[in-house]
């Protein structure tokens, strides 16, 4: 799912994404809440009918960007008081309330307010978050079965990288039997080394027949392992950021189109590659655009990067489809540097 | 001609110009002299194919950006010495080495070096600036004639807003033959009671069967009444400067999409515009991209402009071919209201 933070997949419009064949865009619950504000989005019909987009979305419930704000909150049972970081006002989420604003907005799925604990983070503390994100859970649900429209909620599994707290966590919300099932709380700065076995227990822990969204995740490398480990869905903003610092994937690893290296290099970022940036755009006129701060060159190598990324999951389903996973995985990571990755 | 003056129309790649229907692109030859430099854009065989675009180009000479230096520049009869504004580097364009730096860069019309002079100016200021480009352009053709290739060179009127000076320059610059002229030096700031006088004097001292360029002009009224003067090609940044500031223009006069009248305003920005923003985004939608600053807003705004410049001068152009031009600008004057163009 590309991250479409403010209503918009940043430097692409919604006749961008479809042409990229983009299956279901993610937008922010707080930047929305905040600007244009849920009126204005729930009068548009919606967000996918505000921005043009059209077809499926999710919100996240906006927990994550609000205990980013650290000393501009404050977690109470009842939910979480926050001032906007835009102009300090004074707001409350709780999990009713977080409900209330994803219906207005109107995404096909929709998240609870759960509580995001930083990395690292003591054993008694992710305790303590993962408790109350199972209440505010249950509250949440509660809420929106009195009215759930066509939106479905999922479950969020918190418990940072502790493996008794996190399978506590799932096993309290399969009880509670939701239509979908999040991962919350990785990628955050732990090692890879700390998320994969997570990932894995959540493999098992997780029913089969319910779809699995891995939050915040990640690089080509580790949407190809979570795959294998049993995800059915991802966000994350690294090829959209990535490609605006100048930064893009390929099928070997990363490159940095601003490199001095490129600039009378005349052939595409991946020959092979088959976007738009690719078929009618150098290397050599890439870096000239960021060079010069030309903003064409920002929506170009993003169009190549979410290209990159919705090709690899389109083969990653191709593959399971033919049930030759592994021999997919082991082809990727045999091209794929991973050192090099951003 | 939409301006691409770092060989990217501000905010567009190669393929928005074309699903636009631009027939030629502008490039300012002092720019991509400093950046990415004539030789990389040589190798790349040309501007057209270094950006990707393909098409039809012309590039300016250089010299009115050179002129805005102001003190960073000086003239002589050989040519004028200047610093980069970049890196304060020196540097100096003559009548041959502009010829020779717009072969490299390969545009299919090319602008010999001129002098322009600001507004207001005296009559023997003016008097001197357009001696002196008139001698360049003898220079300039004359360099040009070693080696024309398939780039054809025009010639600058200038003279500022004085009609004998002008009239001088037109009669001599024809007197050398050029393949098109190009009038100079106007829309620097002068009323526009100063500036329609000039261009109708043009009508009279420049031959009918050639290609007239007015440079730098202008705003959609403008392009009417030029038109009307017998005018056949125009380059500004209007169209696409405007948009990057959240103003764009309709049938009806500009409107400023960052107003707040438009925050809940879900109609498109002109129900019979046939452009790509006006077909799938509202108002409402394109204020909140302006108001939290994705750059995606100014792309879809970029377009709109564009794509009405470009249809005005089709209907323009369809409008003397059926020998209607007087109805089609009286027509064009009865819609718009010019007290708002900006």
């Amino acid at each position: 799912m590309p991250v479409g933070t403010a209503a918009s997949v940043k430097t692409l419009d919604a006749d961008d994404l479809r042409n990229l064949g983009t299956q279901i865009i993610l937008g922010n619950t707080y930047h929305l809440y905040l600007r244009p504000g849920t009126e204005i989005i729930r009068n548009a019909g919606g967000l996918a009918r505000f921005n043009g987009w059209r077809g499926p979305t999710l919100t996240d419930s906006g927990g994550y960007q609000v205990f980013s704000l650290k000393e501009l909150r404050k977690i109470t049972e009842d939910g979480v008081k926050f001032q906007s970081n835009l102009d300090g006002s004074y707001h409350m989420f709780t999990p009713e309330r977080t409900i209330d604003i994803e219906r207005d907005i109107g995404a096909d799925i929709i998240m609870p307010l759960d509580v995001c604990v930083e990395y690292p983070t003591t054993h008694s503390e992710a305790d303590r978050a993962e408790r109350q994100t199972f209440r505010w859970a249950e509250r949440a649900k509660k809420h929106w079965e009195t009215n759930p429209r066509r939106q479905i909620l999922f479950g969020i599994v918190q418990g940072s990288v502790f493996p008794d707290l996190r399978k506590r966590g799932a096993e309290a919300l399969v009880e509670l039997d939701f239509p979908g099932y999040a991962i919350g709380g990785l990628s955050v700065g732990e090692p890879k080394t700390e998320m994969m076995p997570i990932i894995e227990l959540m493999d098992e822990c997780l029913p089969q027949n319910k779809p699995r969204y891995l939050m915040g995740v990640g690089t080509p490398a580790d949407i190809v392992r979570g795959i294998g480990k049993g995800v059915d869905m991802f966000d994350c903003v690294l090829p959209t950021r990535n490609a605006r610092n100048g930064s893009v994937f390929t099928r070997h690893g990363t490159m940095s189109v601003k490199s001095a290296a490129y600039s009378c290099d005349y052939r595409p970022i991946d020959e092979e590659c088959g976007c738009l940036c690719c078929h009618g755009y150098s290397r050599a006129y890439l870096r000239h655009l960021l060079n010069v701060n030309e903003i064409a060159g920002l929506r170009l190598l993003t169009i190549h990067n979410l290209y990159l990324y919705l090709e690899l999951v389109s083969h990653a389903r191709q593959a399971i489809l033919s049930d030759e996973y592994d021999v997919f995985e082991r082809r990727f990571f045999a091209d794929y540097n991973e050192e090099i990755e951003s």
